[in-house]
């Protein structure tokens, strides 16, 4: 067999996006959550994954701890960079997807014109925005990074509430507020949510 | 349980990058295929795919499919872009791995300098060079997208190969000529690497 016939004919054998979530036992997506800086979202996506991977479930986790030392780390704050920013990490949440994985993401993405970007990357149902809704009173009393501090005393611009704009969601999959529920039952909410429309 | 208490705790509990590898049965790297355009590398990436998907191992292929439209859609070709391009495969295949897949990646990636930036990134055994070295004349008989014709023409600036140097790696770890090998026997060469190796 000549070498490039081999490729015509190989070139057909392109594992499908189908049997990848067909090996996993679930239908991929990008959980993708929105919210204050304190609200809870990496805690709440990080309690969801324990939730996920207990079950035998195949995720991954993007927060700033793997995406903004290395992916992302060539951008600053302008309004080009914040919006190329959010949109990297829409793209590879979508590689993720195309891989079988139920991706969770936990970036503030203050604004709806960014996660709607991100949302038409995706068919119908493959975007899960989770819109953690905790007041920002609560968020600004846990302050658990001293950055609302800072913020407050003009050491730090442009910080999302204080002298920024935090657009809230019009029409989240979910809204939770971690402010008045425990970790574990919002996480739960979340697995829930997922498990009565079929994604596990 | 006061919220910012069940934070506290809750972040001590993300799931571990062991956990995701034992959980899949393998040990995650990337797969970086590095020739010349026509040489094979998406070919036997593919085939080496379906080889590992069918022992039931969790995969991905990063190609020009699945990344040129999306990731590195903003980057042109310029020096600083191509490096840029390299440099984004290889963070997102540090993800990937770090999400407890095996990736495999398919570019001409041609300068030394590039592929080992992307080597850097990742600890030892878990970058796994495959230098497809198919004969020029071979890839240019074959020329499957009709490129080479039109790098010969002057049609296309900076062909790898043609007007633009293709640096073969020093010391990959494996060495694969699709030009003698059929695609089949290729793939298993390097299945057997992974296996002999304990990656899978």
């Amino acid at each position: 067999m000549k070498p490039d016939m081999a490729s015509i004919r190989w070139h057909d054998h392109h594992i499908q996006r189908y049997q990848r979530s067909e090996q996993k036992c679930q239908k991929p997506c990008l959980i993708w959550f929105t919210g204050l800086s304190g609200a809870g979202k990496s805690t709440v996506a990080n309690a969801l994954d324990k939730l996920l991977f207990d079950q035998d479930k195949h995720t991954y986790l993007l927060d700033g701890d793997n995406v903004r030392h290395g992916l992302t780390k060539d951008l600053g704050f302008t309004v080009q960079d914040r919006i190329e920013n959010i949109r990297r990490i829409g793209e590879v949440g979508k590689l993720f997807v195309d891989a079988g994985l139920i991706v969770l993401s936990a970036f503030i993405s203050p604004f709806r014109s960014d996660r709607q970007m991100v949302r038409s990357l995706f068919s119908k149902g493959e975007f899960v925005e989770v819109y953690i809704s905790t007041d920002l009173s609560v968020c600004e009393g846990r302050d658990p990074k001293g950055l609302y501090k800072k913020a407050r005393a003009g050491d730090i611009k442009n910080f999302t509430g204080i002298d920024s704009v935090y657009e809230a969601p019009v029409s989240p999959e979910l809204v939770i507020d971690a402010g008045s529920l425990s970790v574990e039952a919002a996480a739960q909410e979340i697995f829930n949510y997922l498990r009565a429309r079929g994604y596990v």
